[in-house]
């Protein structure tokens, strides 16, 4: 199972301590742009119109994974698969993120990232809601130490 | 960038033609396990209290990618990062599954996987709705194919 980056992603942190902990905790969020080589720009084809993508990329800093680890925002051992921690078997990053615009012909302006710049872009899904929303699912122990959303009147 | 499998998923599809377009398709969708091989199952500690999960998966049976194709439920070429199938260029499948209990240590009891029965199973991401959730995104060209959920009062 070998993979190859299909893209770049452009962040303003440069270091793993510059990372945010989600890529919800800036407020507000910059803007990060998700730039896909030109071999495979034909494939984002009909992507206008999605307000939400998934995107997967590769966590290079990673060199051993950990299973098991006291995060630092907490004070028991967590199983790393509890947790969105990079150190994963398989260090592959998620981020839901807003879909902006296309800055260009093969980048996209989306907001929500968390990882370092130059990042590889290892897929681009659509986001929809009617299978990957779940807005009321439990958090389980990590729900004393959510990322809280601006209301919409907070937004306003 | 390589992959190891941490696991592997049961379900009771044996081939891609029995596969639902989604994992929301089946109705009521059928019980599934997520085998988690014993080497990483010290990862799966404070899994309990997360009412989903984010599966990756490897989707074994594709051989070469299609930048650009026409759905079998539509008539225009799309991108194939504006859809959700599995002949990507990097074949990491995703669902977003109802985690119900631990049927014994290593096996997760899940609903709404969509692949074929024996796919190697990559990572296990707990759901966030803090950071998941965007019930409200626009789906694109996609939305006139939304897989429909049932609401509250259709379920009791």
């Amino acid at each position: 199972m070998h993979l190859r980056a299909i893209g770049r992603l452009h962040t303003p942190f440069r270091t793993l301590a510059e990372c945010p902990r989600n890529g919800r905790k800036p407020d507000p969020p910059p803007s990060c742009e998700a730039e896909v080589f030109s071999e495979f720009v034909p494939g984002l084809r009909s992507l206008d119109g999605f307000s939400h993508l998934i995107l997967l990329y590769w966590l290079d800093q990673v060199r051993v994974p950990e299973l098991v680890f006291t995060p630092p925002f907490d004070d028991q051992p967590r199983g790393v698969f509890a947790t969105r921690a990079p150190h994963r078997p398989n260090p592959i990053g998620l981020s839901v993120v807003a879909f902006d615009r296309f800055a260009a012909p093969g980048r996209l302006s989306v907001r929500y990232l968390d990882c370092i710049d130059g990042t590889a872009l290892l897929d681009i899904k659509p986001y929809l809601p009617s299978v990957d929303a779940e807005p009321a699912a439990s958090m389980g122990w990590l729900a004393a130490h959510a990322t809280r959303r601006r209301t919409v009147e907070e937004r306003q």
